[in-house]
């Protein structure tokens, strides 16, 4: 079908946002709308232009008779300052302190719009890991990994606490657990990764990084490397914690007293800078 | 920022596609873009047309001062003919039949371009109706339901088989296995509905419907009400069901002796066709 140039624009941005970390011919954009590859071209320039303005990703154009254009999701500080501030705001709301110490965020997690934001946050740091796979524990962490995964284009493996029988062959593991110092099993079916697959761990809670630390062992055990670690909230006064170089979004502090707790930015803002750096 | 039609057109779409179900003023744009209303009804009208042309769905602009735009996703029924039959091939691959009958589906449900196209399917079928929130069972259910709320910008709960300490208070339900009869326990954190909340009800698998039977009493405990339900897999051979008025996409049979199991499409079509049709 022949689209006007306002068309292709509408359609084009639909197709490159629904498809990201994909190399798309420009052939399959000529074809789609009957127009030449030159005002393809000229589309996607207006489109890049955009995208960088608005700080949500990048279009990287590959020349040549395989060439193609590439749309990597990301996020520009201002967003996501904002995003943890708003985050910050929820999570100090009075009545979420627990008895035990802990935080009910069940509600937060449960909203599509902040796990959403909080997947293109993590993407965005890591957009220049080449990755096979997304890895979490069940079960507070799954959504958060398929939001990581889906700006990604990659696959999610959930690693649990045994086995299911619709899963087939498992590998297990046993960790301990860094704060309870208990020890614990983690189970993955045989069949989530191959060899070599380069996987980047994601969860939505941090003590003192047993879990982590666990994740990571059962990736070597598959043969696989871990590109990168990343959580939504640390813990700050569970020290020392068994991983490092992982990127948090927000550090809690919850006084032994009961009182406020308090809510911090973790360290992504540095993670990001050097990812968004990296493209000037 | 003043910004020419074609900036517009750029960003208004990423902008729509990542607001589903919301109603954005056209003073939020006409602001955004320091441009007259009239020229972003102008822009609307071109986006609209490619929604539609496209199949990816409506714009409703509401006239007035209190107007605005909402966008309403959904998935043409090419695009779902198309999806289910990949589906359908991957799913009847050989070394999916596990022991006992059991189908290995973890990959399938791992990859987050299957879930939110699968996501969009059943959003759109349900598109028509006022949803406060999407529910399902733990675990393999999470990602699909975190798939349809996204669409539709509403709040995922997560129902579980025993409670959780960082949950705070829960109701408890007991409810009997279709399939094993066996008599189960599950539980949702008192916090996550409120009364008359329209709840679609969202799970990966069903054999006779037990689970699914247990999330409608689930509601009725909270004072809510069953807006819909729908499941990914139904097995075909288990009779009779505990529930009806169900969406399935795909429906599996494994037959009694070691062979082939076969898969076919589940009613979605019916209601796809329904739920289309009403916007003619």
């Amino acid at each position: 079908m022949k689209l006007k140039r306002s068309s292709r624009l509408v359609d084009m941005t639909e197709y490159l946002l629904r498809h990201p970390h994909q190399v798309i011919p420009l052939s399959y954009f000529s074809e789609r709308y009957a127009s030449a590859k030159s005002s393809i071209s000229e589309d996607l320039t207006i489109i890049k232009e955009n995208f960088e303005t608005q700080e949500i990703g990048r279009l990287q154009t590959q020349a040549g008779a395989t060439g193609g254009v590439c749309y990597m999701p990301s996020m520009g500080r201002t967003e996501a300052a904002q995003l943890l501030s708003d985050l910050r705001e929820q999570m100090t709301q009075e009545d979420r302190l627990l008895p035990g110490g802990y935080l009910y965020m069940t509600d937060i997690l449960g909203k599509p719009e902040y796990i959403n934001a909080i997947g293109r946050l993590i993407a965005s740091v890591f957009s220049d890991k080449q990755l096979d796979a997304v890895m979490t524990m069940e079960t507070k962490g799954i959504p958060l990994a398929y939001a990581v995964a889906s700006q990604c284009s990659v696959p999610v493996v959930v690693v649990r606490r045994s086995s299911k029988v619709t899963e087939g062959s498992t590998v297990s593991i046993n960790y301990i657990s860094g704060s309870s110092k208990r020890i614990q099993t983690m189970v993955l079916p045989r069949r989530s990764l191959h060899e070599h697959a380069r996987v980047l761990i994601v969860d939505d809670f941090m003590k003192a990084g047993g879990t982590m630390k666990g994740m990571m062992n059962m990736i070597k055990e598959f043969g696989g490397e871990v590109a990168g670690m990343a959580v939504f909230v640390e813990k700050k006064d569970e020290v020392p914690k068994l991983v490092d170089q992982y990127v948090s979004l927000l550090k809690l502090s919850i006084p032994e007293q009961e009182g406020m707790l308090t809510i911090e930015n973790g360290n992504v803002d540095e993670w990001l800078s050097k990812s968004l750096l990296s493209h000037k």
